[in-house]
């Protein structure tokens, strides 16, 4: 009677779920280590100060710190979306046998508490029509994700370069050449952005596998197995690389400092404090302080000279001190005075890196819930046969 | 001071969130509609036999109000995953100014409130960069659906040939030709699987323009809005013009149950029966009921004659009456033995219409959860101003 | 002195372009062959009469042999697209070195045509730049391929359901059920379609690939290959499978003439016979024809009364006989008078199936033509270690 | 008789046809005066030393001129690939009715010269069913020149970093901050890259819209439209901006220049001329070379010292002076001896830039043809009627 209620398919879509269930908790556990990580680091360098981009170009002053935790945050919110994929499809897809249901008497709740399911899929139709839903969501899961891996990539290959070296990669995350001995060649990194490319085609993939299709199972299904197997096995490791990447990276602070001197990048947080601290309406203090920006040319910071001569020339006389116009262009100034909820900041960061522990936590705890749940399942199955 | 610690980046990226969550509203409203249409014909038919197809052949016996329940159930997932974005990105860019804070003292929880935000985004680089990820996210969930409903689209398109004959489009929903009377056009379904890959494209490209980004705003991203804008557009009235479609349509009875008797599509039932009925192991059942419908050829089901000569043949004897012959691949006795979760049983229907409008009641309180936290943000907004 | 000159990269790039230059030869020898088993039996089946579709619903009779002329067709232009590959890369990128050349005297020129090329590459830091665009060009003409592959395997698959019963596969291209006796699975026929939307997905990759990078070599285009690879491998056999599955299909030549005695199917050659014999406007004669219909519901074809009484509501007096008005809708007939160049009529298929033909065999030559080169290329190879 | 033996379908076809062909022009004409540009730039600074970069990091030196001729390289093939489009697709699908033909006596041969194309289409329901094919193959070649332009972007985003600083773009290329007076935006390089992730997503979209379709005309294609004349809109006008980006670009000269002294980046010259002056096997100089570089640490270039201590620990003793030494790490000297062809070198450079220029002379030949045709065409049109 083994064979009795049971078709391939059914006996395929159950496997591949449970499959496809071990995998997003699995994502979620790298995921998780990597934030760990970042958050670490992230409360090291939240005084490491070094120029912020925007465009490729120096925007305002920010800490290495600040950036890790963008990286931590924007991780934190791919996790969410694994465990949302949980809540999505822990259902069970045994019995649905070949769509329409069957004349034995089986047991569908039973079978799905004995395999950890949160209960049996409500329609046998469904289920198997739509195989490619469960994978897609997991698709897109790891798509979103690698596209954060690959931000973090690009911009340690970037940080990396001689140009920039801000950054130098260890050398077990480099390889090198033939004969060329300056060359540390972020190999792992570029892989990143090349598994990112792939992700996505595959994702592009699994959609188009799903569209248009006539109601009830088509062989066309079998080609999602291929593609969802293949991604997993690129990308599941992905995050445990820039793991290593980032415990072994050597950040040279003082690259990163002897940016924040140059190119006026000081210039905005000293027109903040002139509109703030003598009441200039902003338009104003603008024109005034491109003005001195004007002035102070070769020079990288707005100087006093600059300044005064902007003053005359609109007319405005201002109780400023040269310590003031030194100060509020210094770079680990403009972070103390950073004070908004969200930047770089010593408050903000406090409260963000808390904020993000706990959320980080909260993974945690899910994790070892559905490593309770899983294994209570075993037991009664272990049990029940 | 109203230029005050807010750049245009800073504007334009709550103010898309705040559009694309308005969609995202709109996409539950619509999307639970059309899931009450299905319900309330599945419901209606409930009893109206059709054949069950597997690689577009018939396999076995349901009912057209099972097909309609499975197309309920998955776009209730569907529904799920905009509630998924809710839960992720109802969150307040605004206040995140270049991407690295300000030193003018905002207070961005209070603004998050007065614009119904859950609270202010973490990171303000984060928020920045990758704008483009709540516009991934919605696009995901928009393709999903259109690809599901792409699947209801081409199911309708074949059951309303002239060989299907199973459903006639009305008027109002398909389109003439210039001289050809006969012809009913499903214009309308054609369109939603045009958009459906129109919309598998969009994703694609909004999911590479988030890849291999350097950290900090980039212009690439505004590329992001064009896409996302248009795909609302195109897709956000599809689910009410598949309600229109489904309201409308004619279900031809007689063509659906008239393939019911033809092709041994009964001849599975007729095998679990001598399986349960008389403890034959299913290996044995199998060659039996093969034999008997070799033996009953011509005639679309197996006749006491065939099934006689195959238990001869067999060495098999049956206490077996050839009204229970008839009676096990009679397509209303099919159904009402077919007893499992999931299908399209009596029993199982009824349960799993109940489980599925429980979500959908679900739904509506949430819309109506979220239309009250944007009423009382806009009241507080007003009186704050 | 055997690494002379010689980079892993530049040696693995010329490898790649001679392993995309097989392929491409072997895709246009499978899509020739199965462009010759359609046009032999397009001929067979140039009177073979057949309802022709437009929005899967019955528009004007045509010929099994115009549908698959039409198959035929579109994959002689995508032949056309594998010799475009090789006009655009049959071209060594042997000697680039590792982008930047080198000071070693090797000749390009002579290894170009040892290998077969038509040269070298003109740049050695665009040939290593791009390593994936041969592969991207080879991708999209398979995409472009399995795309028309696909619409014949949906179309198939569509006339092959008990429904439309046109065309019934062979057994060895069809797969059973455990049970269902009647089940005829077109497999093979929806492997093809999954096969397109995987090889889609792989493009996307392909082309995300080859996105915004930095001129020079990186990593990432190491993906590349394994996609190209995978791709071959799923996509090169599809047109031999095809073929196998038209060189053994039946025909039911009786259900396809059966359907164009239905639904007003010859009203509009009809009408074009009243507009030319009677010189009528067209206008009128559309009003005329469309009242015929009206008044003949339930008959299939305009009958004499139906358009007498069309006649005299329109005040118009034709000297049309009753042998006119079926004549003119009986399928046969049709085809006979449908004159227009590349539609179904006897000399219009005549005249295609020649240029089809003369088409095919340039194909030929072409294979024999690169068949030569490689020959003289692996001989003077030869000669010269 | 205006309506006779035409179609809506028939006629947009043939519309879209003469659009696409207009557009496949255009590309040519855009893209060939960018390359022009690019080779004219190319020649200017065939003496340009600059790092020449694999994995963002600096190989061997090269110059300017050769990265330009690379671009130009790559923008050519992409040109070649849109007179591809020409010769599949510029024939006439005017005359093919819904799909089926007519018993009109229609001369399409005719028409087909009166609008110029090179006949008519072979197959009337190939050309209705595959209306998408030749917008696909637009879209490809349109996809393939925004990834190469992409990387131009790419490429000069990068340089125009304070830390590389190699290149400024112009005023009129860039855009300021409201506040931020060192900002030099590279908004429309960035434009052009969010440009090309949004051609993929559309080329995606084409190609689901042409999968698994049942023969014979469907409305999905109506979607197909929008996609591809967005697409010309947004991607037509980037070679002229990516032109005008060039011709006002500030080359920094001095900078490119001064990276060339650093990092040992002419280790692999002085290691090549070892192996051939002094017909030492590769194996052993590059370990020699390696040593060398070891103990020339900080200072950039392997000195004389250094390589013979490693010539001394290697006990191999070579008439190597020190003028070679140091001439064969110049940049200069390297470009002068880089013989190979692709490569830097002069007498490589000025055959390439040969070739090219007469290759774009071909283009530039196949606009003129182009242009008469279309003109013999509309002015036989125009006498016709």
């Amino acid at each position: 009677k083994l064979h009795t209620a049971r078709s391939r398919n059914d006996q395929t879509n159950a496997d591949t779920r449970l499959f496809l269930r071990d995998q997003v908790v699995q994502f979620v556990e790298n995921t998780g280590k990597l934030v760990q990580e970042l958050l670490i680091q992230a409360k090291v360098h939240s005084g490491t100060v070094m120029p912020g981009f925007t465009h490729h170009q120096h925007a305002m002053v920010t800490t290495y710190g600040h950036v890790l935790t963008a990286f931590a945050t924007m991780l934190l919110r791919d996790t969410t979306r694994f465990t949302h994929w949980y809540a999505l499809h822990n259902y069970s897809p045994l019995g649905g046998s070949v769509a329409y249901g069957t004349t034995f008497p089986i047991d569908r709740a039973f079978t799905a508490t004995l395999l950890g399911f949160d209960g049996p899929e409500v329609n046998s139709l469904d289920e198997i029509t739509n195989r490619w839903d469960a994978e897609a969501d997991l698709g897109f899961a790891v798509a979103i994700l690698m596209n954060h891996l690959s931000l973090i990539a690009e911009t340690l290959i970037l940080m990396a370069t001689p140009e920039f070296g801000m950054v130098t990669l260890a050398d077990q995350y480099s390889t090198g050449s033939s004969i060329m001995p300056q060359k540390k060649n972020p190999d792992p990194l570029e892989a990143i952005k090349g598994k990112t490319a792939y992700t996505a085609g595959i994702l592009g993939g699994l959609l188009n596998m799903g569209k248009s299709n006539f109601i009830g199972f088509n062989r066309d299904s079998q080609w999602t197995k291929y593609l969802i197997m293949d991604l997993v096995d690129e990308c599941l490791p992905v995050p445990v690389v820039m793991k290593g990447v980032l415990e072994t990276l050597m950040v040279n602070k003082t690259v990163m400092a002897s940016w924040c001197d140059k190119g006026f990048i000081g210039a905005t947080s000293l027109m903040e404090h002139i509109i703030q601290a003598y009441s200039i309406p902003m338009r104003n203090a603008k024109v005034l302080v491109e003005k001195a920006v004007k002035y102070s040319v070769g020079k990288g910071v707005v100087t006093m000279g600059g300044l005064n001569k902007a003053l005359a020339e609109e007319g405005i006389s201002l109780p400023i001190s040269e310590t003031d116009v030194i100060s509020w262009q210094e770079p680990h100034t403009i972070i103390a005075h950073t004070i908004s909820f969200g930047g770089p900041g010593k408050h903000s960061m406090n409260t963000s890196l808390k904020k993000l522990n706990k959320k980080l936590s909260v993974y945690k705890s899910w994790l070892q819930k559905k490593q309770h749940e899983k294994e209570a399942a075993e037991a009664l199955l272990k049990e029940y046969v």
